[in-house]
């Protein structure tokens, strides 16, 4: 609750149900039951162990108070957790609970079973954004608007150009998302110096099995300090955020009152002000912006405790747990209302074309002065392509109107030909190529 | 719940009682009271519209999770809690209800009213971690142990020296946060485009009462998009964090198994190993270092969104509250278990001792050298002070027998005075001198 | 020359006259010369062993390749200076130089000293900038504007009251910087493990003989592994980045090319696109904001370096340089480029005005509906406050003469009294007072 | 030489001969020479061009010094590159240079060429460091030591299954770093605004067309704004650097005086304190670890930069040069002295041997147990090892001996059987099926 209105208002909350303790809890649960089973298969524990401590270790069992105090003291949940689940245990089944394990391998594993779900989730919904982004490209393909460059009016492009580049960064961060989630998510399993101390030759073929049998991937071996997988997911967070953040600052920008290019999509309370009853907030935007800052910090957070020392970290690890969940739901979150924003989106195409007369022409005094060159020379072209556009712009009459009735202008070229040369909506370079291109790669 | 196992197990718990949630809606209130109670003396709105308030505004107005669904919507928490709250409100009152005020007026004070408690809390356990560090410098002013240069043996110090440095880490530190918590806690008020639209030449006097009534500093103007006192606040949230990581540093460096001169305080629960009944884990160090490892990242989170747009930000205000809030909560752990860790510490002076000798005397090199060269000129002191500490350490003998055994040496120095040389504790430099220094100021 | 085209083409170049390895050698000559002078007085070198020095000491006794190339293998440059350094010196000299010091006394006090005129340099170019603001901010106190939040237009403020606004940042900022600059350039001096081992009760009263004698600030105790000034440095530079970030990101949006309230000041070749010639790139927002992010970056760097191990870093103290210095020249180029973008900032007033428009009476509906409600009812008000405003956007006419021949309202309000309500430029709240009370405290 | 003394002691000095301004304009050149060859090719300018570019623009023409002072006015170095070597061109040659294309697609392009090689020297320092580590795992195989959990002694691994990990930690950063080095080193070639304008149906052909060219990877559309390859090239970059960071960790750590279970390579002049004859610093370690710190922050200030707005950054493009080109060259350095420190990592097997001692056996304590539990039941079987292992790190005895001796062991458990269970040395899990399975997939 806290987290919806102060701490982390833009975190997904659908991911996960019930409370985040109690998800962790059940997923240390299955870690600790698919061990079990798992060992049955290597006879390491006898045939019926996991059966039994499934029945043990049922809802009632943990005290989640109990237990948010003692991971306080022990430094991680799995200590209270183990010892919790022991003493809810039959003698006779104490020394099969836990076997062979460190705490590590129970948080690290639970934590890889709960980043699954969401990760798919966001892949489900970066989809559902590419879906929505191919829609508004194609029906887009031809608007023309201005093309911007240090925020100023640079030359014409078309919205569906602009939305085609946004989907390639979304393309570009899916892979790497995609790439993360079906092959970084690896099960832990090493015991307490990494070397399954005591299960000797048993070690790796039961973490491997262990892996299959979780639906998580097999580590080449136990990971406990090496961290490129949690920095290669925590990287790709931060890329699906960066990708996000940028359409989100485009369409805020275009959304300004003075642009007027986009609307964010009319939901009754959403973007309200309490104070002014004119405007309509552009809050996705600034929702997501708000999480991706997030997310970049988080990847620092995780980069600065990357190297962990000797065969635990002393502290390091415990730094991951908080930023690697708050991104992954925060992520979430960006990307319900990314989806939800790209398929609502209010495009205002006589807006943009509106747009592309306010500087008079002069974005366009470059192929204006193409069309003069062969009549007037280079120089006396581009000063009077430049006077003409400062002229229009103080008359609001059309550039080539006023390029036509320039007295060194007049009767010296083909005024259907310049016309056409000044029309910025013929002068789009390779938008539609690049629509089609992506198109045929992206949808 | 959720923090405290896998989140961010190593907050203070006792920051904000009941929930988060119900406190930032209480602090909103607060602030909206005071508000009104400021107005009436402004002659803003009638007489006991506070009182009135109030009234209306009682624990059961509020729906925390419509208010947590519309959070979201809005993009803040003032929103629905304005609307929630006319709702409950008579016609009459409604229009003295959060009169001039926009909505980052509310979060923002009622942001600084939550960390007001929080920031002295922190202030008074760093005077407790300072009280316990004097006790341990006085007692072991003389306590000679070796000092560490890249980590390698180097010359001797006294623990008290080191336990000095401590202490002025923590007192520059301590300075920054006093200093923010008694000139950066600002109110907020400036309406809409913070000017205090309507209220006109009531603006700034309104805004100057409202701060003495909540015991909040005034600032000069708004600050909406003025972030640099968030930016002081996290800076010394900072600060803190890696004062206190710098000595958690220290601590785990010297609670390490083959150096042992320290141990973390024995308490039952902490520190245990599930699989190794024999370890005493530093978890204290390693929750501090964990905990300033992502207050490092929340203040870079802060500082990339420091720069807001015009006259409100777009996602970087929204994106300061989780890292501010955060990083509060995990400093106060913080300096909970730093003050408890340097009350505890258990320090082995004899293992010190020991650790003094296990060059076998190099440490000792060269004041040795020193008392050797009258005698015998620089180049040989310097030798055989070198290979005197060889045979010391492969014949485990005492430094100063082995080079009055030398035959180079023999009969050539006064024996006692080679003797006081190379004994450790009395080449302990400033350390004694620093202490009386350091006593003197950090007291 | 490297860093002005591709690394850092953003850094003032007049910082370190020569070059920056040049510079450091001087420096650390500086203090080794300053050292020896010191330990003159105190007994510890004979009288005329600091004139001695300086005289075997010459600018030709450098390797400056060599130096270079011993600065990587010994991990820093000192080890190497003093190395070539005693090979230029007779032997009775040898054993007076450097002596009781440490690499780290040499490299931290030197890097003080070459930041000592930097900070100060920079102090005065936010004075230059101030100055600049403050011209603008009486200018313009009554300029009226349309305030923006969420980057939208909200209500009326003047552009004198923004840049007030700008002026506080700055002057926030400023104070940290000025703090740091007087306060926290302490002169290092320890020795070996800093506790002055061999000097013994010379140590202290050296330090800050040494200090006053280098015009650096004297510390409590020596600071090799305490990290809290660097941090304190590290964190003021970064607040008055984040403070240049704010003015360059307003400036940046008023000159969008359909917002056009601002414009950088003209310069030849300044702003120029290659491609475009009709562009002006406020290329000086664009260089204040990469240094900012750069800055916040380095701040990051060197908070994540701050716990040091013992009584040396190992890696962490060595990561400081860089960040820090380029920091420093960076924050330096920054404030060139904010103080000349403040003096000669072209304001277009008139823009202005005409953007207060743009929504046809919009941003006004409130004050309009205030005027109405006597007579009309608040339903009905407010109505007809916002159809009036369509009306007025869509038919380009003042939004007080729609409203006044609005059915509804004609004949049953104070024609005046609407037309003043509905003036922008009347309805600024405390912009002016907030001007007046900036240029008390900040001109 | 002002970055190797002060700023950036730990980059690779090999990589940009010459100067790094000079190699700029060197890569700029070959761009542009490049875009006019493949402009031939598609008929937009004509045969010959390119080779009369190139005879006109040799090594005099560019005035590195005006090139410097005019990027800071543009904003990049392209502008005044352009316009430096439009001047030397004939009049008719003038119009076919940089035709088509902005500076960014120059710069961009630029820049990926410089980074191609050093990347490709990163992958081969890389698989130096393999090789090296290979040996190394191979020779220790089954070299017992102590595992260590929170700095703790834990348990015995082999010293070649800790090499392992390394090593499977270098593999996954270096499959980043491949990924990006074959696949995200793109051309950039859009025009002003992205889309090829006037070259309209040209533009993405002419773009890949570029690319093979110059040995670039083609991208699916210009990528003016689209900051992902080199958010993906930063994020492949930091992983490194935290695997290199993560070995130097363990070897400082190991080469404690008092663990001493590694060396760095002795090599003359590396490593020396001025002061401390006796010691070898980890000079190695100290470098990695400093250049890995910064290489992380880069990569927040690259990631903190990527969202750029629409189709031009305003600065935050300008703001990835530094870092980027600062952490490549700072990772080739960490690669070279990491490469160099495997190479010759001292490895002091007998000491690894003496502290699996230390502990007196308690390290042994939990197989003891197992071995002594069917004779005398769970809870006695743990009293008594734990007793035994503190008489015999009082006593200075084998644990065994001890153990064998106590009053509740003696004649009820085989005395072979036991001490072999306390050999350590046996007591390694699957260590050595870690360094087989690791020479499967990384030798």
């Amino acid at each position: 609750m806290y987290d919806l209105l102060l701490g982390q208002p833009f975190m997904s909350g659908t991911g996960l149900e019930a409370s985040r303790a109690q998800a962790l809890v059940a997923a240390m649960r299955q870690v600790e039951l698919a061990l079990a089973a798992e060992q049955e298969v290597h006879g390491l524990v006898p045939e019926g162990t996991a059966d039994a401590l499934q029945m043990h270790l049922g809802d009632g069992v943990f005290d989640m108070q109990a237990l948010a105090e003692e991971t306080v003291k022990g430094g991680n949940a799995a200590i209270p957790f183990v010892k919790q689940a022991k003493a809810a245990l039959p003698d006779d089944l104490k020394r099969h609970f836990h076997k062979g394990a460190t705490s590590q391998d129970i948080v690290d594993s639970a934590l890889m079973l709960l980043l699954k779900p969401r990760l798919e989730r966001c892949l489900s919904l970066l989809a559902q954004a590419r879906l929505a982004g191919c829609t508004l490209m194609e029906a887009h393909r031809g608007t023309a608007m201005v093309g911007r460059t240090l925020m100023q009016q640079a030359l014409p492009i078309t919205f569906g150009a602009k939305v085609a580049n946004w989907l390639w960064v979304l393309h570009l961060a899916e892979c790497r998302l995609d790439d993360v989630t079906s092959s970084s998510l690896y099960v832990q399993l090493g015991g307490a110096v990494g070397v399954h101390s005591g299960l000797d030759e048993h070690g790796l073929p039961l973490m491997d099995g262990l892996a299959t049998r979780l639906g998580l991937n097999a580590p080449l071996l136990p990971w406990h300090t090496n961290r490129q997988p949690i920095l290669a997911i925590a990287g790709a967070l931060d890329a699906v955020a960066a990708g996000a953040e940028k359409i989100a600052l485009d369409v805020a920008l275009m959304c300004q009152t003075e642009v007027g290019e986009l609307s964010e999509p009319a939901e009754a309370g959403v973007g309200e002000s309490s104070s002014m009853p004119h405007k309509r907030n552009p809050v996705a935007c600034a929702r997501i912006r708000a999480a991706a800052r997030q997310i970049h910090g988080n990847a620092g957070i995780i980069a600065n405790a990357a190297a962990q020392p000797l065969e635990r970290g002393l502290g390091e690890w415990h730094a991951e747990w908080a930023p690697l969940v708050d991104s992954v739901l925060l992520l979430e979150g960006t990307l319900e209302t990314l989806a939800a924003l790209l398929s609502g989106l209010e495009v205002h195409g006589e807006v943009m074309q509106r747009n592309l007369a306010v500087t008079g022409g002069a974005i366009m005094a470059e192929p204006a002065a193409r069309v003069l060159v062969p009549a007037l020379g280079s120089d006396t072209a581009k000063r009077i392509a430049r006077e003409a556009s400062e002229t229009a712009r103080a008359q609001g009459r059309p550039y080539a109107d006023v390029l036509l009735e320039h007295p060194e202008v007049a009767g010296k070229v083909d005024a259907p030909t310049l016309r056409e040369a000044v029309r910025p909506e013929l002068y789009i370079g390779s938008s539609q190529a690049q629509v089609e291109r992506a198109l045929k790669v992206l949808s």
